[in-house]
């Protein structure tokens, strides 16, 4: 099927649909509506588009061959609930849902997961996203597979129930470590530093991962079992803070130990004193 | 003074002792001599720089401009006790140590903080390492930004007091953001799913980083207050990942309330029921 003749209708409006759209629509695939339970949001991404939307079910396009289902987890159900029987596909972009949600609201469905994080303020090149297409019959995943790779260079098949595991180490490299980053950025507004200063730090230790395996790069106190400057930052935090602080150092630590078996048993992580 | 006239005496053979030895060297300082408590790291440094080495305190050349200390915090105390009162400055290289460590050891004294996480198996360029210095007195601190704007161009006066809490933030941003990566690698290698495909969402997250504020680039479940996402994670984790999924969800939640107060206050994330 050529990119003109594929149809898409995008249910959400928010930023995987978003970005997903736009990337589809450079390559040319029509999208014919767009579809939210906020009218703003369906107009807002409707017009970026150039094409229908609507915040009513009832006034779904019946003709597309995709529906791509970019909506919140616990929205989806709702959703389709309400959502007609159509012949097209039904495809949704959800990292911990298997597949099956789809099983009594439609004859063809699949998943297209895009592992990556998007903000609505930040325009990203789809190249090097993996994208994990899966579908209920062969002939719908060659077509999701024929999707996927006009926008993506790495498109892979994956089950719905490794793509859970996927999602959630997506959640600690992705959401876990950012809000490190911010975290980060609020001790040092708290000292009246700016928190820029950290981006260096932020782009090395990423651009590690690119070359070594995170294992062998890990630095810092806990992973040289300084106890001292341990004590001495658990010290300057409080609450749940604290609390973080100590888990991953331990974690850190544990995991250096199970790792390399010949280094020596050492005590947990002590409260601090103060 | 210029570089050839300011001569260098390496106290310490690790990470970041190689890195600033290595850039300093380029530089055309003289380093006169590598100190490590193990033979083998000293010498394995001194034969990388082309220069003298020892693991003997009595062995010390006395005449360097600079003695630049890049070891262990821990470490630190005890071999400036068996260190010879030289005239020349007393560097050292730690964020959570105060510059009056040195004040029994010597008379010119001062830091120089590199902002950066070095790992043996990479080069790494200075230029845009933010690099802070402090010193007992002017004259020297005037010494060391010399010295660290021939390496940098981000060179600051920072009080031991601040870095204290600039050490902490990185340890967030870089050490703990360093040990997710290696959470979500394990997480995929015991689904036999390759680390490596986390490479771009990794890149990303760091990217988003340069352009917006980490409270403004926070995505996933936490934030969207997606329990059931939650509750799901929760229950394919065990031990101290799941303990540490839970308070790290929490703890993003409660900074977006935190942050945007219009917000419904929501109940905490509740223990998981498998």
């Amino acid at each position: 099927m050529s990119p003109e003749n594929c149809k898409i209708v995008l249910i959400g409006a928010g930023n995987v649909a978003t970005h997903l759209g736009i990337a589809l629509q450079e390559k040319k695939f029509s999208i014919l509506q767009v579809y939210s339970r906020t009218l703003s949001s369906a107009k807002a991404l409707g017009e970026r588009l150039h094409t229908a939307y609507t915040d009513n079910l009832e006034n779904l396009n019946p003709d597309a061959s995709i529906y791509l289902f970019a909506l919140k987890d616990s929205v989806l159900p709702e959703v389709l609930n309400a959502f007609p029987h159509f012949p097209g596909l039904f495809v949704h972009t959800a990292g911990s849902l298997p597949m099956q949600v789809f099983e009594n609201h439609a004859e063809h469905y699949g998943v297209l997961y895009p592992l990556q994080t998007f903000s609505k303020e930040r325009n990203i090149s789809f190249e090097r996203i993996p994208l994990f297409v899966e579908a209920r019959y062969p002939d719908d995943e060659l077509l999701l597979k024929e999707v996927a790779n006009t926008i993506s260079q790495n498109v892979f098949h994956l089950s719905s129930e490794k793509r859970k595991y996927l999602h959630l180490a997506a959640v600690f490299a992705c959401n876990f470590t950012n809000h490190l980053y911010n975290l980060a950025a609020e001790i040092l507004e708290e000292q009246s530093i700016p928190w820029e200063i950290l981006q260096p730090l932020i782009q090395e230790t990423a651009a590690k991962a690119e070359a070594l395996h995170p294992e062998k790069a890990q630095t810092g106190p806990a992973i040289r079992y300084d106890q001292e400057v341990i004590e001495k930052h658990l010290s300057l935090l409080s609450g749940s803070n604290k609390e973080l602080y100590r888990i991953l150092s331990q974690s850190i630590h544990q995991k250096s130990l199970t790792s390399s078996r010949s280094q020596q048993e050492s005590p947990p992580i002590a409260e601090s004193p103060t």
